[in-house]
């Protein structure tokens, strides 16, 4: 250590730990989103779906530390305003403690490292609404332009001192600026790319994976401690300890109303529901999960169950293909939990709804510019061939795949329940 | 941070942190418990064991803000005795930090958060020893009614300030208290609901997916460090510390013990034996993590991995049938661990025997009216049909996987050995 | 806390949280490379992949514990020379906070659980290119002594004290002293055991599940943080953070060159390049992760994305089956991440050559006098027949997956492409 042992220093010794874990556990969503998104699909189009994922992580990372962050945080001249931009690449200065860093609670490193895991995220909520059919390299590009430059321009606009800091507007962990930028593109892109063939035939698709599901939606819980009590951008001890308490009642909550009212309506407790409950209540919780009570927290989250149940069930009937709930989880409970922050707390709602508006119509604009452009050039959609036949034979030359017919199967004497057979 | 910085400021700060992330680790626990299950089980009830799991985590965190943390912690004027109550619901005081709080190691709300943790692992570990034939609701009634109510009673005999700790009784992190009271419920249960169809006749049942056990146990092993080093509750560096090695050395010998014990005493190196043994050290070691020295530590799992052994014969003897090894790993793991404080330790061996009888006491008779009242309503099995169809057909209306059958396999040519396929 | 309150014993106490939460995080990759060996391999070898990683796991720690710690680290009197021993067993002085430790920034119980997590990572290593033809016993025999005996003397030139440390070497958290260790050993083995069965026959073998490998690389990549920034052995905030900024950065390029290259080259994006692009620039980034800039480490990946793909088609030319890619990623990347320190730092490039080619030479002779031994002896492989059956039938009499045919793909109709089946 070179920083003399002083408590302010010791201070920000914890500060700077706790921010770092916090990226981890951020970073840790990442393998959440995939194994969510490759467990809701089905098995033909796994290879392709995780492919995509570590691709758009990496290329978020790399283009964040390139553009982003200076994009969303252009320095302490900048405020107000809609665009503003602090320079190329990473510069920390002599040590990577430059006096503004030294005061504040951790150093230039681990705010890029922070924000970097959060830019990943964006562009990975869209990956879902458009699995099973996205043409992978169209994909690449729209991600990559989406992470590099309408994500941070939208996140200066609040986190980086620009128009809607200005203006009062309150989303602490990102309900709007995180989950809502990524939420409308789900929009746009599930839209325009249209369904997946036979997704409205019969009973529709099913998930290939529930253990992979189950395993995503609970490491994205997990993960998610880091993202809200992360953005605290502090160890104050009320503060993160509070939000954690808020994040896992509002995630409580939105499992029990999605799993209980899943049974109640169709008589059959749905996994995909309590998982996406959870998710829910966990977008919706984001914004406000530092000033919100522990009861308004439950109420979120009771809500937010409710909004993914019937989002879900209004795609369904507008014939919306979104394999993996993305907009119900992403964009309808982000929207709710932005909106919820103006009516439980002395936060102003029409600031509220100002910013959703606001981010609404920039991400609309921008999806819809990039999304349109790409369908016309490159095409967005695979071909009908390649659909059918799955993306992992057509676009990897892969399977997911390679486990044997299970020896009990063979043997098993109960063909009325497929699914009995062991 | 409104605190100010002062050594001891810096201090709760870090404590905090601290106790936040071994409140995360222990979450993840639960995606250990349910990928454990599931996969030690098989296909055809996955997804009931995945919505059991989310739900139970679910219901145990709400139910515990709303009563249980209350119950096992009514607060400083509450000593000895047998039941407290503190209030309905979270009540933090004006800013989290009350003065009780201020001055010891953590806020309130991470002290709610790590006890809900825990309190939610209780009901998980039933869950286990009655997979496969348990109606689903009867179940969720019952393990609602044993976190929310049965668990913070007992765990207030100990840790709440209540007659176990008059006595001297000493369960640092719960072999009793938290695993001991799960096992005596799960022993009740898996007699009363009797074994599943075919559990005793052939070879008996296997997993469905040992990828996804191993997950699980290594899983728990990880969050076992947010567990018993949690425990501390503090980061007092030397404690926390020692915690974490003698966790470490009990579980390695644990599944050293088991690993090798199972291929001599069958020839056949068994995975379910070393994960299961791992687990049988980390129960054994948690009543005495923090007294235990790490020649004992080892000792204490070395003779964990024996009994789980053991202990798994004797009750594929006795026909007991327990899907997960619930039994040996948490209840016989769990006495022997709180005896072995008692033999190696100062700690006096009367007081542990008196801890764990009384703890068996309430636990069969609490476990045997909500399990007996139950049987008698509701149900607490499913039909023979339901069963043998799986309850992932019959209650969920799903299937878990949607793999399909693998392209070497079909070109295989060695008959032989089925297993061999690819 | 027995600490008195001052700012320099508060930052013992975080710098030891931090260092607990790194090791646990270390251990963490232990299911990363079990999840990643299992899945990119064949399914009816994936029990024996589980097994002899629990059971490594184990041996590691215990041995670490009684022997490899105190060849490691022999203490304050060793300085230069090859050997030196500490002593049998854990010794912590009166109470973990021996005066040597307590001015320094963590517990002797930290320090030996951080270093412990460590060795058991060299041993695992080699399992990854031995897989699905190796004999259990023979291989847990080698690694017990590899990691027992060989991997802390080698740790000792450089890190207790030995004579690479005299000479300059500099290997921040271990290319070369864990990756290499690990790497020459895979080499060797490989090379002495032969190929599998058919591997270089049509299109060769497939790992079975493509999201196990994803879970694994992931985890990994988690993991990395833990290994790389906890190797600063304080929370020091530039180090840590600058340290996790360079490995977040090179695991990224890694990915990317890897990922685009194999798509480039052979019109197939390929996930296992992705997943081992990104352990390729881990691997790379390890050894000047705290000396690097961002650019270098973006350069590191980059090289390391290249390097994984070259190494991998020469590997297949010379017909060296390493089937999940050990000496590609650990071997070839850990010489060329020592090495980029001594063209991109002050670091002295010899001293980085010497301590390679050092290690090399040492890492060479142990592998070869102890695999020729076995081979001799007990055999390192496994029957023709055996490996045709698969281990888990033939050492385990066990499956790894009981998962039934899809019920969709029974009713499929397009023939034409068996990977589209459901």
């Amino acid at each position: 250590m070179d920083v003399a042992t002083s408590p302010d220093a010791v201070l920000f010794v914890v500060n700077n730990v706790w921010m770092l874990i916090a990226a981890f556990m951020v970073f840790l969503m990442h393998l959440g989103f995939a194994a969510l998104e490759a467990g809701s699909t089905r098995a033909k189009n796994t290879v392709n779906i995780l492919f995509k994922n570590m691709a758009i992580l990496s290329i978020g990372l790399l283009t964040y530390a390139a553009l982003g962050f200076n994009l969303m945080y252009p320095g302490e001249a900048a405020s107000g305003g809609v665009v503003a931009w602090g320079g190329l690449g990473l510069d920390p200065g002599a040590d990577g403690l430059t006096a503004a860093y030294a005061e504040g609670h951790y150093t230039y490193w681990t705010d890029f490292l922070f924000q970097a895991m959060f830019a990943a995220t964006a562009a990975t909520i869209v990956s879902g609404a458009v699995a099973e059919r996205v043409r992978l390299s169209a994909f690449l590009i729209f991600s990559t332009i989406y992470v590099a430059v309408v994500y941070p321009i939208i996140g200066y606009w609040h986190w980086g001192g620009g128009w809607l800091a200005e203006l009062g507007f309150h989303d602490f962990a990102g309900s709007t600026i995180v989950h809502g930028v990524g939420g409308w593109a789900a929009l746009v892109a599930a839209w325009w790319i249209g369904p997946r063939i036979g997704a409205f035939e019969g009973e529709g698709f099913r998930g290939h994976s529930a253990p992979l599901a189950a395993i995503g939606g609970l490491l994205l819980w997990f993960g998610w401690y880091g993202f809200n009590a992360g953005s605290v951008l502090s160890a104050d001890p009320a503060a993160i300890s509070h939000v954690a308490v808020t994040t896992t009642l509002a995630a409580a909550s939105g499992v029990l109303v999605a799993a209980m009212g899943s049974w109640g309506l169709t008589g059959r407790p749905d996994l995909s529901a309590a998982i996406n409950g959870g998710l829910a209540g966990l977008v919706g919780v984001t914004a406000g999960a530092d000033v919100l009570g522990p009861n308004a927290a439950v109420l979120v989250g009771l809500v937010a169950g409710g909004l993914l149940l019937g989002a879900t069930m209004f795609l369904q009937r507008i014939r919306l293909d979104d394999p993996v709930g993305a907009v119900p989880v992403h964009l309808v409970c982000g929207i709710w939990g932005t909106l919820a922050v103006g009516m439980f707390t002395e936060v102003s709602l029409v600031a509220q709804l100002v910013g959703v508006g606001a981010v609404a119509l920039a991400c609309l604009a921008a999806s819809a510019a990039l999304i349109g452009t790409l369908h016309v050039t490159l095409g967005m959609r695979v071909s009908a061939e390649e659909e059918e036949g799955g993306l992992d034979a057509h676009e990897h030359g892969a399977e997911a795949y390679g486990i044997p017919l299970s020896r009990d199967h063979e043997t098993a004497s109960a063909p009325a329940h497929p699914a009995a057979a062991k």
